[in-house]
């Protein structure tokens, strides 16, 4: 479908001569109508009389899945070559919004070379559960970062002239009932955890499109609900372009479009425009909501025709090598000990594992890419290997993942054979996908049996893994000196396994998602996936490390954790303040002999918050890359609005005041430095009434004196009973106007609501 | 007030002459509001033109807490002597049903004696957090134990003629800001946690009233919630007595009355029944409304009036001593290595702690009695020590709690010289109160640092523990041979104490809760106590050794725990079902040399259930006392009911049909003998619709084998990429109608919608 906008170029050249509005109001009702569904899976309806030419969407997010022409196959047919950069769980390990800008960039160029207006991506949902099956799409358990690098990718795609699709918008953090399940968040997680990036993306970088999920938010479908596609996404955070639904997630067009849903995809045969014409027609929705939709429309095709670059085409090889970059950048060494990495070039291995071969390289669904290469890191190990170096491989187990006793017994030989076993692991690909989840964490029995013998017979292995969602280590991790977490590393990543093995590439990536223990620890063990349509997010804002870390957990590998080649030094945090936030600054000293990239994080804590809080919060992070021996000041700035708590009371963001404590480190559990720095607090006195506590009215600068003498005055049996601290203490949670009404009560309700109106006009005397 | 019932006995008897009904018709609108608020403190109000008596409700739960005549003091002031029976948190580990009976028997005699006609408790609530300050007033963290015990109570209180008051409903479950705070919970934890213990004592023993709680449930104030108080609480449990409110709960007097709310307490000065005449004048409450509320209210009077027993008495020696024997069989022997208990009567024992001298044997607020008399437990070991033995005593700390070089210096030398030290350690009364909750679990820093010094100086100390609320053993507990846990055992706990120390009584008590290896591990910790008036329930179904056992986390002494001076043996258990639920059957043997009790606990769990479920759910239990050698068969009867969970989509309880695992062992995490029994379940077919996923229908007997057949006669490629299995797995959880709308479906929409309808016709064709 390169042809959509190319041969409509003459059409559109008139519909960029008009405003959308414009043209809008040039439109009949069926025609408005028909703009905001689609044509078949991929394009949106033109409209010639117009000018008006059909855009042309795929999927990403990690590559351009064009379908090849004429093959819709339910959206899941095959698809052009294009280069499979890694996906988004690798991505994420990288910590670097400038590589992923560039990856956005990239992405761009391709989406050019196919003709592609949207591309749909990228996928910022949270790693609730390390069971979500579509986990390895996106990129962390964490909002700062999930909107960090999101808005690199945005940035970089859009640079290009081509739309983003920022997505699932929201809550869509499984793929276990999707299409229906109720995702029952409170306030606070909801806006700080799970919208909190897409807040981020959306005001940094106003994506062209934003993707509404399957799922329903609190009850509602997210297709339909007016709350989060127009109060949140456009009041609140002055979204102005297109919402789209995810393939299929339409539950009632009309209501979609009443809450603030633009376009409908895919196709659905012209039923639903019409419901949307009867809809006007009989007064149930107002013409002017489907004039908006249409105008969003239009202007999304203004923008994608506006961006096109006529012959646009791009570097197969520049961008295998900047997927390779890429991939190298997101490895995370979770362990190295006894320097067993980097492997000398001479050394002798043994490559074990058919992932060595065949390698995992992107999860199944909508976001598979058919690669222009693929690399495998057996031929890449050779490459990289000295020439007098013997690289021995055996496949331990099958394509199909199963095991038999000659290949174990030959992988054993091998091992037994080499100075190092480069062992690979991992998830098998039938149980990773869009569409459903995990049931455990597990790497696959016969894996882990072939690793019992292989390390028997060489303790000296290196694990290599390959897995889209974390598995559990524990019970491996202390058995080897080395694991590599490989994570679905995209077309090249098997020459940057190579690269990272042999020192090629310093390890820089960090782990955006924790690796816990056991999938009993995991917060939302107990009410993931959920049942009869819905899911309780029980564990409210502790996800991630925030759980582990909150509940005092021990991990197998703690979030930002990842091992260099050097090591790195950080000098006593400093850290002033101004009304933009923070600036976090700290020298950071590479102390090795090699270069490498450090990934400074910024944490933050407030002792004695009103609120609930984590133990350390993420607020900011900075990848710097230093030369051996080189030392480098590293600002981190940490924007005010991401020390702010949703405030359930007033419906708003509000920073609370007080001294926080601001901690640096290279792991949640790897702090270097910590600052206490004061910071004033948003103004948030809310007013006494007869509802406030006793406890409350006595802390009140003009109304607790005047309690505080009413008792000590008193000479009621009464007054006594308060004026006793213990009993005060039980006494101190009653509402003041529940005791005024009290028989043989020291104050009378209308001594209190005089106090209480004196208190709350204040000024406060001192 | 003993006057109040005997004063009015000759107008009383008018009252009594006629239906409540007929009362009310003849009542002004002022009189009937009048009779729905309490008259002072504890009274409700008499109308003598009808010969309407007043009668006097007073604090329980575990004793008659009546005030002095004329000392309201915001009702906690002193009041006359009565029996301190040990406060529910001793009484729930008693797993005792006939011993608590008894306990409500006597409470019924000395409430006759003072002339009260509804005795304020028992307190059922769940304990959520070990943090709850309240938690000495509750049963357990089981809803079984809460309900069949809380049944015993009220059963024997209201054999005596004395109403009871079930409280606190509901979900008043911390003391933070318990006036006001919202308990947020989802309906299956509503149901099968927090309230079926108050359903199963209301449907089974109609208590005279129902006490509503301070708090919102899901944002209503329970006191003005017409879901909890009408709909749940009498249209489904059929409860026909009367709801009063907690002593100052009533936020808005007319919203509650037309919610279900009968009566409110403590007076209001009359401001809120003119409330309620004015909201019947204006037509904003309908008249029958108040007449309903009042009419509760006269038959309250006339049953308390029916029951009264004319010169009531009771036995203050008696009941002292039924005092010690409920005491003795509630403590819980948690470890005795080395049977270093019981202690032998010519044994030198060094008493340590200022404790076992100053003994904590109640919770302070509502439920502070005012005892008959008073042991301690230093004064019952020298009774029961033998005429040569060696009692020695030190304080260890002062009345305080606070210690000194001298005092621990005595301890230790105490300690040295004795053959077996008893050292008294317990939570100070000023942390345990109604009013507020703990901060932490941890005994007092200064015990354990007296603690530390005394096992240094003798190994063999026997921990001796008073408190309400669980507290930390991990550190304490493996350092010691033995630990007797006291809870507060009410005025004659300090002999209680004595006897089992001494093997007088052979310990029978059992956790009705779990004590955590620390506080961070226990379900709610983050959770509680919410803030902002909102506490999440997050946790969910999983409170208490439910959290545990799920979660596998080691506790450091498990639900249903608590050892013997004897041993039992279970033979294998063998379950029978019938319409009313299971029979389980085991056989028990005293193994040792004396006679002891058992506890038996009937845990269920379902394999592969459509729900999310606890590994155990206790369903059942049965103590029962064997001589030294004794086999009995325990019948432990499961009432099909609490098989069932509650299932949102209809809104009803559901036995989910399947192969229940019965465990029938002597604590949550010692399982003696598993079955396997098959259980019909309710028929709970949904009908398929068109957003039934495509995986729903396939499963369907009848549309199932078509959309196979279609997939598979299809020459679609869409056809083909459905039928393949990894694919279809992707495609599952698509609802049928959606697919159904995309292009290149396999089957279209009016296909579809006949093919449901056929479908849902049934019957299914083999």
């Amino acid at each position: 479908m390169t042809e959509t906008l190319n041969q409509s170029t003459d059409a559109a050249a008139s519909a960029l001569d008009r405003t959308a509005g414009e043209i809008v109001a040039d439109l009949t009702l069926e025609e408005k109508a028909s703009l905001t569904s689609g044509a078949d899976f991929w394009t949106t309806k033109p409209i010639d009389r117009v000018g008006l030419p059909s855009i042309l969407l795929t999927d990403g997010p990690h590559g351009v899945r064009k379908q090849r022409a004429g093959a819709d196959h339910l959206g899941i047919g095959d698809s052009v070559p294009a280069t499979c950069f890694p996906p988004a769980v690798a991505l994420g390990s990288s910590f670097d919004p400038a590589l992923l800008e560039r990856v956005g960039v990239a992405l761009g160029e391709e989406s050019q070379a196919e003709g592609v207006g949207v591309l749909l991506g990228p996928g910022i949902n949270i790693k609730r559960s390390p069971l979500c099956g579509r986990n390895f799409e996106y990129l962390s358990e964490d909002p700062i970062v999930s909107g960090v690098l999101g808005s690199a990718l945005v940035r970089g795609l859009q640079s290009q002239g081509v739309g983003a699709s920022l997505k699932h918008f929201a809550a869509n953090n499984q793929e276990a009932d999707r299409m229906r399940v109720s995702a029952d968040i409170d306030a606070r997680p909801l806006r700080e955890i799970y919208l909190r990036g897409f807040q981020r993306v959306v005001e940094d970088e106003q994506p062209w499109t934003v993707m509404c999920s399957y799922n329903r938010l609190n009850g509602v479908y997210t297709s339909e609900d007016p709350w989060l596609l127009s109060r949140v996404l456009r009041d609140e955070w002055g979204f102005e372009g297109l919402v789209v639904s995810d393939w299929g997630a339409v539950n009632e067009r009309v209501t979609g479009v009443a809450a603030g849903l633009d376009l409908e995809m895919p196709a659905s045969g012209g039923r639903t425009d019409a419901e949307l014409v009867a809809a006007v027609r009989s007064g149930v929705l107002d013409e002017r909501t489907l004039d908006t939709a249409a105008r969003r429309a239009i202007e999304l095709v203004q923008k994608a025709v506006g961006g096109v670059q006529a012959d646009a085409s791009y570097d197969v090889d520049a961008h295998h090598a900047l997927a390779r970059e890429v991939a190298g950048a997101s490895i995370v060494l979770l362990k190295n000990e006894g320097a067993v990495l980097p492997l000398a070039a001479e050394a002798s291995v043994a490559v074990i594992g058919e992932l060595a071969r065949t390698p995992r390289y992107q999860g199944a669904g909508s976001s598979l890419i058919n690669p222009t290469r693929l690399d495998n890191a057996l031929d890449e190990i050779r490459a990289l290997a000295g020439p007098a170096a013997e690289v021995a491989f055996a496949a331990g187990y099958g394509d199909d993942g199963a095991a038999s006793d000659e290949l174990t017994a030959e992988a054993v030989a091998a091992a037994s054979a080499a100075e190092t076993v480069l062992l690979f692991l991992g998830v098998p690909a039938a149980l990773e996908s869009e569409g459903f989840d995990r049931d455990d964490i597990e790497l696959p029995a016969a894996q882990l049996a072939l690793a019992d013998a292989v390390i028997a017979a060489n303790p000296r292995t290196v694990v290599v893994l390959s897995n889209g969602g974390v598995v559990r280590l524990s019970g491996l991790a202390d058995r080897v000196p080395a694991i590599v977490e490989g994570w679905l590393l995209g077309q090249a990543g098997g020459g940057a396994i190579a690269d990272v093995l042999y020192g090629v590439v310093n390890p820089s990536g960090r782990l955006a998602e924790t690796i816990p223990l056991r999938l009993a620890d995991s917060p939302a063990y107990l009410d993931f996936p959920g049942e009869h349509g819905h899911v309780r997010y029980g564990e409210g804002l502790f996800v991630g490390y925030r759980w582990y870390d909150a509940r005092e957990l021990e991990v197998s590998f703690p979030f930002g954790h990842g091992l260099s080649y050097t090591s790195f030094e950080y000098s006593d945090a400093s850290v002033t303040t101004d009304a933009s936030g923070l600036a976090v600054r700290v020298t950071v000293t590479n102390t090795g002999d090699r270069a490498g990239a450090e990934v400074v994080q910024v944490y933050t804590s407030l002792q004695g918050s009103a609120v609930v809080r984590a133990p350390r919060e993420l607020k900011g992070f900075a990848k710097v890359t230093l030369a051996a021996g080189e030392s480098r000041e590293v600002v981190v700035h940490v924007r005010r609005e991401d020390l702010a708590y949703w405030d359930i009371r007033v419906d708003r963001w509000v920073v609370e005041g007080g001294d926080y404590t601001v901690a640096v480190g290279a792991s949640s559990r790897d702090i270097r430095s910590s600052v206490t720095v004061a910071v004033e607090g948003d103004s948030s006195a809310a007013p006494l009434t007869m509802n406030s506590t006793i406890g409350e009215v006595i802390e009140h600068p003009i109304a607790g004196e005047f309690v505080r003498q009413a008792l000590a005055a008193g000479d009621s049996a009464e007054s006594a009973l308060l004026a006793d601290p213990s009993m005060f203490k039980m006494m101190a949670s009653f509402p003041i106007g529940r005791v005024a009404s009290f028989p043989g009560s020291p104050f009378g309700r209308d001594q209190v609501e005089q106090l209480l109106a004196a208190a709350n006009a204040g000024p406060v005397t001192p």
